[in-house]
Parts: C-alpha cells; sequence; structure tokens
C-alpha cells in the first residue's frame, strides 16, 4: 500500500552515489591511500574566499529576520536582479528579474522544467551518453524519454538521428554542454544544426519545442574553449543553471531557470514552472546562500588544479593505451573500456579499489567515467592501477 | 503545449503570499507605519544566537569541500544522528538515524510523504481548518482529499465525520498540531480518539492508515500547553518536521521526515519518501544549515515576544467584541468574522491597509487568520482600526 515508483527510485538510488559510498566504506576500512574514488562529480577545489567572507558579512550586518527569512518562491530580489544582469553583461541577453526562478540548484529547476512541458503525450530528447537523472526526472514525471545517441568520435550531436526521433510530441530536446560525463562542449556549429532543425519542426507540427540548456558546467571550460550561450541561437531555449560547480557549493542547492522574455509562451512557461516548483514542495531556495551568491555572482571557479588534473590523467591514461576524447570542459573523462566489456573492467577496477562509473547509466555501452575533481596525488597513485587493469584486460 | 495544471498553480499562487505582496506594495507606497499585515506566518523574532554563531565557527574550522559539499540525499550524519538523539530525549522514542530523511524544508517533506503514499485510489484526509498546502499537494501529486471539518468551538477532530470518511482508498490522516490557522493544540484524548479508530480501520480494511503529523510548530506552545509526540500513542505516525519556525529561519528549508522504525513497512515508506524526493529534483537539504541545525538541535525558540504579543491581541479584540478561541499554540489567531460575510469584512479591512487571511482557503468558512508573529507596536495601533471595521460591521 504505498507507491512501488517511488520506492524503486529510493530503493535503487543513483548508481554513482552507491559507488562512492562503497568508496567510503572501503577508506575507513583500509584507510584513505588505498582507495581510488573517481565516482563523484564533487568539486575538489575550495569556494572562492568571497563565498565565505559574504556569508559572514551578511550574518553581522543583516537581520536575522531578513537574512533567514522567507523570500518570494520565484527568488529574492537581489540574486534574480544579479542573475539578469551578469547575463546581459556576458551574453548580451535582454533578461529582467522576472524571468529568472531561482531554484534549489539544477535538480530541481530541470525537474520544474519537465513538468511544465509535460502534456498528454509529451517526449523529452536525450543526447546520450547523458546526465542519468534526465530520463529518471522525465518517466517519473508522466513524459516519454527518447534516446538519441550522439556521435561518438566527438560526441556532438548526431543530427541525422535526431531529426529521425523529432515528431510531433516532441516538447524538448536536453543538451548539456560541457557535458557529463563525456567533458564535449558543443561547438556553435552543432548548436545552429539543432536550432535548424527545430525551426523546421516546430514550424511544421504548429507549435514550439524547446531545447533545455541544463549549464551546471558552463564556467568549466579549458583552453580557452568557447561555451556558446544557446539563447543567443536559439529562441525557445530555457536554461537550467547551477552555482555547484561554479563556486564548489553542490550541497548549498542553488540554481536558476532562464525563461527568455522572447521564448514561445515565455510568460505562461515561468508560471508553469513555479507552479511545477510549488507541487514538489518548493517554498524559496535557501536564504542566506540567495543573498551570498548575489555578492559573489562575478565570481569564477579557479580552473587551474583542474586543468592540471585533467592533463595528467589524459596524458597518464592515453599513454597506458587507453582511448578517449581530451575534454574542454567540466571534470568528467569518457573513456573506452579496453577489451570492451565493461562490467569485468569495472569489476576488476573495483577489486583493486580503483572507483569508476560504467558508461551504461549514461546511456552508452562500453565506456567508463572519472571525475577528475580529485587530488592530484591521487591521480599519480592511481595511474599504475590503472595500467594493471588495463594489461589484464588485454 | 504546456502543463496546464502546474500553470494553474503557479497562476494563482498561495493567497496568503499575495496579500503580503499587497502589503508590500502599500507599504512603499504609503509607509510602513499605514499598513498593518497580519498575513505571513514570518517569524519575527531573531533565531537563537547560537544559530549565527555555528555558521561563523563552522566557516572557520571546516574546509570549504566539506561544508558546501554534498552530503548523502537523506541528509548528512551529525543531523540525522541529532535528530535521532533529540527524539529519544525528548519523547523516549528509539528513533535511529535510519529512521530519519532530512528535507529541505516541511513542505517538501510533507510532498514527498503524500507521494510515497499515492496508490490508485489513494485518498488523504485532511481536518479543516487546515494548511493550504494539503489539498494543492494531495491533488498535484495524483491522490484523492478528503475534508473533514474539525469541532468549531476547540477545533479538535470531530471523530464521527472522521469516521464517517475513512474507507478502505484511505491513506493516511493529516494531523497538525498546533494548527495553522486555529492555533489549536490537539489533545490527547483527540490523538488517542483518533488512534482507536485508526487501529479499527486498518485491521476492518487489512492495510495501515497512516497518521502524518505535519508538526513545524511543535515548539510554539504556551502556558506550558503539552504538544503530545503522536508515535508515542499511535504506531503508523510518519512525523513531517520543519526548524523554520522554530529556529526561525523559514527561508533556510530544513527539516525531517521521521518514520518510525516501528510503523508498518517502514523500510519500504522511508525508500518511498526518498525515491518520491529524488524525484522531484531532492538531492540534499543545505549543507552548511544542516551542520549549523546540527549545532542547535538543543535549542528552544524564546517565545515570550508571541505570547505578549498573543495576549494583546486576544484580550484586545475580544474587548472589541471579536469572537475567537484563545490560541495554545503557534502563532495565529482564527477570528469568527463579524457580521458573517468574509469578504465583505477583508475587504472593508483591505480598504484600511488591515491585511488578515480570510479563512475559505482553509477549509471553513466565516473566520479570517491573523499571524501574530509581528512587532507589538504594530498590534498596538492596529487594535483601533480593527475597532473601526467591526463597527462598520454590525
Amino acid at each position: 500500500m504505498f507507491n512501488r515508483q517511488a520506492y524503486e527510485m529510493g530503493a535503487a538510488p543513483n548508481q554513482i552515489r552507491q559507488i562512492f559510498e562503497y568508496g567510503r566504506q572501503q577508506a575507513k576500512l583500509l584507510g584513505p591511500d588505498k582507495v581510488y574514488d573517481f565516482s563523484l562529480g564533487n568539486p575538489s577545489i575550495p569556494a572562492p574566499d568571497k563565498v565565505n567572507r559574504s556569508i559572514h558579512q551578511l550574518l553581522d550586518t543583516e537581520s536575522s529576520i531578513r537574512i533567514h527569512g522567507y523570500t518570494s518562491g520565484v527568488g529574492g530580489d537581489p540574486l534574480r536582479e544579479a542573475v539578469a544582469a551578469n547575463l546581459f553583461e556576458r551574453f548580451g541577453v535582454k533578461a529582467r528579474m522576472e524571468n529568472v526562478f531561482i531554484s534549489c540548484g539544477a535538480a530541481p529547476a530541470l525537474q520544474a522544467v519537465l513538468v511544465a512541458l509535460r502534456t498528454e503525450k509529451s517526449e523529452i530528447i536525450g543526447i546520450a551518453p547523458y546526465f542519468m537523472e534526465y530520463k529518471a526526472f522525465t518517466e517519473a514525471n508522466g513524459s516519454r524519454f527518447v534516446l538519441v545517441p550522439a556521435d561518438p568520435e566527438k560526441f556532438q550531436v548526431n543530427i541525422p538521428a535526431l531529426a529521425a526521433a523529432v515528431n510531433e510530441n516532441t516538447q524538448a530536446v536536453i543538451l548539456n554542454s560541457p557535458n557529463n560525463p563525456s567533458g564535449a562542449i558543443l561547438t556553435e556549429e552543432t548548436i545552429r544544426a539543432v536550432a535548424a532543425l527545430l525551426t523546421e519542426r516546430a514550424s511544421q507540427y504548429g507549435h514550439p519545442i524547446y531545447i533545455i540548456a541544463d549549464e551546471p558546467y558552463r564556467e568549466l571550460a579549458y583552453d580557452g574553449a568557447k561555451v556558446t550561450f544557446i539563447p543567443t541561437i536559439y529562441r525557445d531555449t530555457i536554461v537550467c543553471y547551477s552555482w555547484s560547480k561554479s563556486l564548489s557549493m553542490p550541497g548549498e542547492r542553488i540554481g536558476y531557470v532562464y525563461v527568455p522574455e522572447e521564448a514561445a509562451d515565455s510568460h505562461e512557461l515561468f508560471l508553469a514552472v513555479a507552479g511545477a516548483a510549488r507541487a514538489s514542495g518548493h517554498i524559496c531556495a535557501p536564504s542566506l546562500i540567495q543573498r551570498a551568491v548575489a555578492e559573489c555572482i562575478d565570481c569564477m571557479p579557479d580552473l587551474k588544479a583542474y586543468d592540471v588534473n585533467r592533463k595528467l590523467l589524459y596524458h597518464g591514461l592515453t599513454e597506458i593505451g587507453y582511448e578517449c576524447v581530451k575534454p574542454d570542459g567540466a571534470f568528467y573523462l569518457f573513456v573506452k573500456t579496453p577489451g570492451g566489456d565493461n562490467s569485468v573492467f569495472c569489476e576488476k577496477a573495483k577489486a583493486r579499489n580503483l572507483l569508476v562509473v560504467p558508461s551504461e547509466p549514461f546511456g552508452v555501452e562500453g565506456y567508463f567515467r572519472l571525475g577528475y575533481c580529485v587530488s592530484k596525488e591521487m591521480i599519480e597513485r592511481a595511474l599504475p592501477v590503472f595500467r594493471e587493469v588495463f594489461e589484464e584486460m588485454r
């Protein structure tokens, strides 16, 4: 006499978290230097100093009632205004605070957008490899999730495959750039091709088809790689953002939905997002953190440590013989499984306490994901273990 | 081509918030001393000093990565352990941290419990007057909401009416003590009568019927009134708690679900709650605030200011001629509308910038709610205005 679907979602939680919990147990048993945990996407660089400074200062200068009190459900004015101004400055879009809904991170932002777009036969397209919760959220909310494989060379969008998947029930295509798990950044050319296809189909079917731009990794790009802000190319784009990675505060649960003024049904959609959030128990995003983030809106992450790790791990692995696309963004490497059998590989790795995430939950076979948001020292210790497993797989 | 139900929930937001927003606009126009806003349940006493002290100290002594990093979805160990120990100390229940799910406040806690209890024909009973989101959450999540009027004398549960409403599809009865909006505390006698009825029916129907104890006002009781902890009386109770009111931090979004070990299907239900939360985008409750609350688990609110307001407003209004039950808990007065016509009364009050919430959204006609979590000085200014409206209504 309880909800089986909810039970299944709770009983079989996120595979990544399970691997991480295993790593924690092993570290307790054997010592942390015997475990090589690449499972999580938990930032390993501290939040910019200004974050804690802002929190201290807000606590010292603002009244308790203001700083810990409710904000509007859509977010407090200071952060909404800061986001709108920041989007204008950086990308030239005419964002107003009325287009910005402050959420408890990217996950509930995405969830609210998916609920807002649900119709009787709604279909949502994800490009594999994709963040595994896309499917879970879509299906838990009653839409159909449709998988389109990316091109496996550069993990751009496979346009013919996307064209075959879009139909009159398609409500949205989720794009995630920089991508989790591949680290790929979608090129402007790719985004223009997707936009052209969706514009044509939207006109053919007589209703908008949205791009949901899931952007928690927007600020994490290396070697000067450009992350295109999709609303500057495609009008009907809804942005889901999080400061989890850019300000290294994933536990604080803060992000936003941006519904551009010029998007189709912009005002109705914004209200549907707010209503969907309300139905899921959203009251407001954490109030103190909202104010602190407003102060830190211009902070950029110091990516040096990630970049060192990225190069060390990429060069170390390819030298051993592993194959992977050099990632331009995020903090993941997506590596082809040597020998091809992922479950065998992951078990052999796990037996040495080398913890990686197999690619199947991301909708792709024969890869594994490494999060390099770890200590450089752990990567150095892990490389010989990667070599052992590689040689055993041959 | 968007979700109409979500749109409606967003477009017609919480009536209380609308009144509050109106009050804010009027205060800007006319000056704050010309507005008498009793609409919100926003705590007006500051958080205990220890809250800000704990936050400062955590920021200064813990690593950024730990303090702002993800916790487990069910909550971090320190707070789960603190809650379990606190429940044991105060109420003698054998709570373990495994029975405690840390949520982003009471609203998403309740929402997750309602989703976890949804079955094909599930019905959820609310006792009017009730917190308006009960109905919204229940219906948005696909269960039927059934209203049972309370006894209007003391706002206890009308047991014959409840007996008539319980049927084989009943999954849960929501009890909210101290009650929003009436301020009534359910007596132990009332809870025993509800428990006896549900025990009998559960046995008759062959499945558990839960009490959902929605307890954000648990610590707000006056004159030594006792708030019974329902799991000590009824086994199949699920508790939804929030620190919003007890620690005066409603904007920080932190609370919990407690599923007692001995409750029917306890483990499955706990996982269904976790799964329901996951499906709505819950990742974890805000991490810094989780740690701060763990430090402050024994803090009790300093209710003196509320108590002064309660007496001032209660005596002031009854002297004018208003009728209301003297509330033992929470920070609301639920007042009979003089003349009986609520919409006329509320409009007349609003014309004088006296902002109260009509009772209809709480499922009862002919009352209005006053939140006395305001300044004493505003109550003093408002009493003559209450008198004017009263005399005009005669």
